[in-house]
């Protein structure tokens, strides 16, 4: 048979699963997957080499479907390449199944949760890098809905693949005309599409999406250009299916049984062709070996240093032991000290520029390729990437993050620099370890203890200098705390971390000379928290003191509240209002989370029957 | 004096007022406003018109400094205009003072702060359309930095803009090559940000930031444009001074004494001139008189409803009673329910297509102009747009954000579109009140004390019908609770929001059935939370279970532990890993928030002593 009338054939097999499995299910997307049948027929069973027995394959080309609600589709295109059962389609979006309504790792297949849209491509580009890293010849297709192309991050993403002349990155723009609601921002105008790609510096192909020979030509065209490609395809929304074509009003909606018999009859029976003999298998590719060690050499540390600053030093130390580990930035690493690992190991390391929504999707990338990224940038900043973090949480993704410059302390440069929600937006992530250092060894600690972890986590960096607490070397595992401070007539806990443990260590000295013993606890793994830490309260008499430089929600005195549950009294410092600019110490004053409020809080709770 | 030798010394002027400040604070950012004093002498003193004696004069023109690290120099130009004393200028960064070291609306003139770079277009997109709907013939003014334009929400910004036709609207990108790391992503590569632009439907002009013919001919051509315009300015960062003038490693640094006396020498003497002559006032225009009231008329409703619906209909009521409601969506209005509003109200109707970080931003500039804007999305997708929100509360906007499809009752499409995190984005935010009805009529007394509400505020609503529980008209003030079960003899007090009130409320009758009475409260308002709530949960001998559907941190259970801070015994039931695709009372049941979850949680608090 022909090539074009196989590929002809898969796409119609593809389309008609997946009407057939949203109306078993009782919702999807069907239109959105009938539109890309043509388009990853010709990806799955012609452009692409994988390895169906193995999804980690390095030899593998990768996939990303940014446009996340076309599952249905992907998951036929894996059944008719003899990965999953054509059964097991019939399962789709039950409680029992990996195939979802929208695609996360829970199916091995895919390396990245879409579904949350114009997310697709920065994970393409990660995947790309690490190629390209990797001297790996292998390539990256992501396929992108038009609608998801109004968000920016995939102009961060566009941007970031040209400048790093990602040639085996390409882009597959479905451009169906038609969003959730109503047509997209340029409906059928492909030139603009066209326009945008060629102005980010993209070699741009307009074709039509269902004409078979016209999208193998792109894709050929696309491995012949030293740039990217942007293949901008015109499709149909519903294509195939009289009542469905380019109508508005059907986006997420399955056809009833009747609608699907009518549906049916117009796509007439399933092609017969068994597509798995079309699948190409890759040439077997060496995988680089790399060093993975977690146990790095410690620095020494004598006067005191910030926190950020010993991130950076552990960094340059872990790189030693550890080929994997690759660094991102967003154009503040001589802030976030970054910039040491940068001086040190340049071709692993990424500024991409002030972008963070691109950096975390990169980071997904080069993750579910097998390197390790840590990814820095001003805690505050992590905010504008809450959803490709929330994504990476979902994909069960290996990635650090690191927030610098957090909470008041940051001093002049006023609240929009401060990170002050970040505990707040880790937290909920489900197997997320939020860790928050005080001094230059917990920091290299807490990097040890995250590189070792497999997941996602979170290290909380301060600005100032602060003294030595700790010992070279010391261990600082994830749900571990530490205790300052104690004694058997201890009447109050402190629970701290970070710049108010040493706010706490002030307090301690001063309660003593009015011989009032206190307990001060390092809660350095805010999440998860140590359990512990519920013991040492009961011993100072079930009353605690928690500050933290964070406003009042989210952070580590929720966490500590929720942990008592109701065992002890606590008294709770933190931010409660929008701080201006000003002194570090001025600002820990004003917004009430100094010694000397400690001091006070830890005098009235002693009151309190 | 001719024009173009008057500006240049204002431009002077404002260049040395900014050595001299970042100089005596000791922090600060000279270089990156030396750049841009030229294009700010021309702005503030020949392009624009406004009444330096009132900062919300309709009449006035707006400007928004995007690039907010600039701030020194913004407020050198208030200074020069009259607006604040030039002797205040060396206040910057004091806690005492308004000149933060970014700018926020605490200085009355900023009507959005910045800092958090790649938000100020979005703002100005929102401000222009807000004079559009006004009909105000007047202008936007956004000054970006080159570093900025990597951020996405610029380029969803400029989509808009075009679409909308925003002819009002002028970007002015301040192109010094250098970020604060090293070098911008395209230097002075100024083709690019011009092919950029045009590419998103934008004019673009090119020319020298520091020739102030070129700017003024510019700025008269960018009237004159029908599309928005970019005006795409080559300027030198640290001009002015030989020793920083296009130099690496000058970011965020002021000079010390002496680096400033010799700044000071190459700059020569303070030119001499009277600059508040030089600001032009505006014609007086008449502001549109509004209705702005917030006691609408209520709908009836007999049956299930979902609260995103009763969301949609409330908000079509409060349209006829305020006219300054406008209603922002991002291609879901069929799923928020917003439609209903854009049925009603077109032309106060704005769908941005999906970019959420500029449906934010827009949000922002719309309210500044007097509008009470109402944004909805998926709550999942609001962290898309977290730092935009962020900012928002920074900014004490008066928006309203509604988030729908929260928790995993959403059923089948997954994790990636059930809000699990949003109540631990907005409970951080100082100021911000967040609610979550949980049927029809308490949906509709929300959004009235939402509006009454002058800040930001939060809607959580659900995907799924509920039944009825309240009456109509019945009030829900923010900071209020609801008893729904009460008796004398209460165990335990059972707390929930939204859906899980419904499955409380299924426990209450199958305990009462075992004998087992119990309080059930309905936390419709999440923040702040009723204080009065301590008191029915002491009547309920001081157990209490907290049930939400929404993962375990920064949620109700987290606000519900602080707000008791030990004096009950807490059980707490939230989600705890990543939900899977199935029927929302599989995954209600799955996940441990059913009804059944509550009584047995009920029964394992009674035991505990």
């Amino acid at each position: 048979m022909d090539k074009k009338k196989a590929l002809e054939k898969i796409a119609q097999r593809l389309r008609i699963h997946s009407f057939k499995m949203t109306t078993k299910a009782g919702s999807g997307h069907p239109t959105t997957c009938s539109s890309m049948a043509e388009l990853a027929a010709c990806l799955f069973f012609d452009e692409m080499r994988y390895n169906i027995h193995d999804p980690f394959d390095w030899s593998n080309d990768e996939f990303v479907l940014s446009k996340g609600h076309a599952a249905p589709l992907l998951w036929a295109a894996y059944a008719e390449a003899g990965i999953i059962s054509q059964k097991s389609l019939m399962n789709l979006r039950k409680i029992t199944s990996t195939l979802e309504g929208h695609p996360t790792p829970r199916m091995k297949w895919v390396k990245a949760a879409t579904g949350s849209l114009g997310q697709g491509l920065s994970v393409g580009v990660g995947l790309a890098l690490a190629m390209k890293l990797g001297k790996c010849p292998r390539r990256v297709y992501v396929v992108l809905g038009d609608g998801e192309c109004a968000e920016g991050a995939v102009w961060e993403a566009a941007n970031q693949a040209a400048l790093a002349g990602l040639d085996n990155l390409c882009a597959i723009l479905d451009i169906n005309r038609l969003g959730q609601s109503g047509v997209t921002m340029h409906e059928y105008d492909l030139d603009a599409y066209e326009r945008k790609f060629k102005a980010f510096g993209w070699n741009a192909i307009q074709i039509d999406g269902h004409n078979i020979p016209q999208i193998l030509s792109a894709l050929k065209k696309a491995k012949q250009s030293k740039k990217p490609t942007a293949i901008v395809a015109k499709t149909i929304k519903g294509k195939g299916v009289s009542f469905l074509e380019d109508r508005n009003g059907w986006h997420g909606k399955p056809l009833n049984r009747e609608d699907l018999q009518r549906a049916l009859d117009e796509l007439g029976p399933m092609p017969e062709i068994d597509a798995k003999k079309y699948v190409r298998k890759p040439n077997k590719l060496k995988k680089p070996q790399l060093k993975r060690g977690f146990r790095f050499a410690k620095n020494t540390y004598s006067k005191e240093t910030a926190t950020r600053r010993a991130y950076g030093n552990a960094l340059v130390s872990l790189g030693k032991v550890n080929d994997s580990v690759v660094c991102i930035d967003g154009d503040v690493k001589n802030s976030t000290y970054a910039d040491s690992f940068f001086a040190a190991y340049p071709k692993r390391s990424f500024d991409v520029f002030i972008a963070e929504q691109n950096m975390v999707g990169i980071g997904i990338g080069m993750a579910a390729r097998g390197y390790l990224p840590f990814l820095a940038t001003f805690a505050a900043f992590l905010c504008r990437a809450h959803d490709q973090i929330r994504m990476a949480g979902y994909s069960f993704s290996n990635m650090k993050l690191v927030g610098s410059h957090v909470g008041v302390s940051i001093g002049a440069d006023g609240p929009s620099q401060m990170g002050l929600e970040d505990l707040a937006l880790f937290r909920p992530i489900p197997g997320c370890a939020v860790l928050y250092p005080s001094d230059a060894y917990s920091t290299e600690g807490c990097v040890e203890a995250m590189t070792k972890y497999r997941g996602l986590a979170y290290l909380r960096t301060s600005r100032p200098a602060t003294p030595i607490l700790y010992k070279k070397g010391e261990a600082f595992p994830i749900g571990g705390s530490k205790v300052l401070k104690k004694s058997q007539k201890d009447k109050v806990a402190v629970v701290a971390a970070g710049i108010t443990i040493h706010e706490a260590l002030k307090a301690y000295e001063d309660l003593k000379k009015d011989n009032i013993p206190i307990r001060v606890i390092d809660a350095y793994s805010v999440q998860p928290l140590d359990l512990k830490i519920r013991t040492e309260i009961a011993k100072a008499g079930n009353k605690v003191v928690v500050v933290e430089d964070h406003f009042r929600s989210g952070g580590l005195g929720d966490a500590l509240a929720s942990l008592l549950a109701g065992e002890a009294d606590i008294l709770h410092l933190a931010v409660d209002e929008l701080p201006r600019s000003g002194e570090p110490h001025e600002l820990l004053e004003k917004y009430g989370i100094s010694a000397e409020h400690i001091k006070q809080a830890v005098k009235q709770i002693i009151k309190k029957k």
